[in-house]
């Protein structure tokens, strides 16, 4: 069959949209006609090539919802016309991750993964007999894709696909980071540096969780009224303090914060993030992805004196058995994303949304097939 | 009073051995006889000069076991006859950090003992009328010495002291960081790089819980066979693998260690222990103090794959809620102390302990009164 996509050709450069061949599903894959999907800064990382392990040609997007069109042979767990998110972090439940109980990082399909294929080896994606490669397993930038059934979350029916698909990454990334990774207790004190999606997401998982004082730090005032849109209590620009931010952020909550999470990416800030933490107990969670090369350094004095350094990924969630859950949380109204979605594109419109990305125009922009 | 000690009159110098005045306890104060006292690293880093904060003259020794002698006015929790271990981190239960239930850091009088002085801002020791300053509020190389109350862990009577000295630090330190920082699971795999006393006692603490593979690491073989007395069940010398140190654990673990403990201080080892934690769920750590101004480093992906950087001071274990236990648990054998105890000395050969130390001839040397 066919499909429209935006394709990535190479690096630093427009996606171009044209028509590809799409391969129907194979064993134990599904075909997914996606009605929306995000943009993420993940893509424009490995469309700008910041990513070493960038391939091209390819599809990118990995935040995206649908219906499942078709179903390959032994697919058991989905049917046709299910309403689903497709999930770069699976969940096989068969792997020693999945069953560890303690992570959400499957390691099923993660080599093939990371080589833009499916679990085959091979991509189902082509354009004029060259083969086009899958981009973090999913390639939402694609009306049609094939995944793997254990890389797909069913939803409800009723979730609309505009706002559901901002589930399959940011919302999840940062609403989970607090839930399930850092598990924020209420009445915490919380630290949140960069009030980007991520960020407000982190902020409306702390409201959610009942955090106390929700601090937000950024470099550009304009996103404190983004922050207390979603439960920022207080609002910290360090280029307008006094001193250290460290020292501040320590004194604004009489010894630092419960818990701190990092969604900038910069180690320098997710430094800070650690150092902002109470003795004793502070929490600071990782969730931006830094540069390649980059890293992250302190006094060991900093972890013996009792702060805790840790990442999230994908919020620590599993894709099957918990993005249903974050859906509902949304349909329920214990968290918000309409506000959140700044901008709707038609997929011709697609670079258009980087560009808006890259100005910090946008929360988030989506493209609706 | 007078009291017999070995006082540091300045730093990179022997101990030398005097007759001190020891004024008695004040308000809220006991005076301890000590019965023994380990000699320990930290010990020896003061007097070797490489801690910045040092105070001379002091009298060195943190890891003491005793009876007291006399209460102050309004001493209400311990009492004459007491036998008791000082405390370097006492427990106030009344403080912030006490009363959170998420740390044994009691900040109640860390101001002045890092000063070296009482609680009221003086000395109780003194020599020719020169104040002799306190160190880590214990000063235990001191036949008697005067403590705040909060600083005594009540312990039974039926301990012998020069054994349960060793609970003031070495072993409450590494038995804790693996009960009580850690919290070890049985059935997982454990790496412990560096087998001093600390690592023996992480050891130990491992097996107690019911550890699977305990794996040490250290560049002396010698220290192979110590690690199997108490429960090492296979151990590496990272100078004699083909190839990186931390992929080899990886291998040797299927994965990386469930938990792995620094027990060196070297940064570069306690990286190392991060990375050689399994991914999604390893937590590595830190329990070696660092050179002054050495800092540690990794790239985040590492914690953002899943492994959870952290410190333990004093085992994360309460003073005197807990260390009372730890004796319990080697006076009813759940762990051992005896053959860790390779060392005895008269106060007057204190300085030979600090040798057999450096020369890494001892586990631990205890100086008996």
């Amino acid at each position: 069959m066919k499909t429209r996509a935006a394709v990535a050709f190479e690096a630093k450069k427009p996606l171009e949209i044209v028509e590809l061949d799409l391969e129907g599903p194979k064993e134990g894959e599904v075909l997914v006609e996606i009605m929306a999907t995000g943009i993420c800064h993940t893509d424009a990382y490995t469309l700008d090539g910041l990513d070493s392990e960038g391939i091209f040609p390819s599809v990118l997007g990995h935040e995206g919802a649908g219906i499942i069109r078709a179903v390959g042979p032994g697919v058991k767990s989905v049917k046709q016309d299910d309403h689903v998110i497709p999930l770069y972090t699976p969940e096989c439940r068969q792997c020693k991750s999945c069953l560890s109980g303690k992570t959400n990082l499957c390691t099923a399909i993660r080599a093939t993964q990371g080589k833009g294929v499916m679990p085959d080896g091979t991509t189902r994606m082509s354009y004029k007999g060259e083969a086009i490669y899958h981009y973090m397993g999913c390639s939402t930038f694609s009306n049609f894709i094939v995944v793997p059934e254990i890389a797909v979350a069913k939803i409800r029916e009723d979730a609309p696909f505009d706002k559901a698909c901002y589930c399959g990454c940011g919302v999840t990334t940062g609403v989970g980071a607090v839930t399930n990774t850092a598990k924020v207790t209420p009445g915490s004190n919380v630290i949140v540096f960069g009030l980007g999606g991520i960020g407000l997401n982190v902020i409306q998982g702390a409201r959610m969780v009942g955090a106390d004082k929700i601090i937000g730090v950024d470099l550009n005032d304009a996103k404190a009224e983004w922050g207390r849109k979603f439960g920022m209590t207080d609002f910290v620009n360090p280029s307008k303090i006094d001193g250290d931010i460290v020292q501040h952020l320590i004194e604004l909550t009489d010894g630092g914060g419960d818990y701190t999470f990092d969604c900038t990416g910069n180690t320098l800030v997710m430094r800070q993030a650690l150092e902002a933490c109470h003795r004793g107990w502070g929490v600071s969670t990782v969730i931006g992805v830094a540069e390649a090369g980059k890293e992250i350094s302190t006094r060991p004095f900093q972890l013996v004196t009792g702060r805790v350094w840790q990442g999230s990924a994908f919020g620590g969630m599993k894709g099957r058995t918990e993005v249903p859950k974050i859906v509902d949380w949304y349909m329920n109204g214990k968290i918000e994303i309409d506000p959140m979605i700044t901008h709707v594109l038609k997929l011709e419109e697609i670079n258009k949304g980087f560009d808006l990305m890259h100005a910090g125009e946008s929360i988030r922009s989506v493209v609706v097939f």
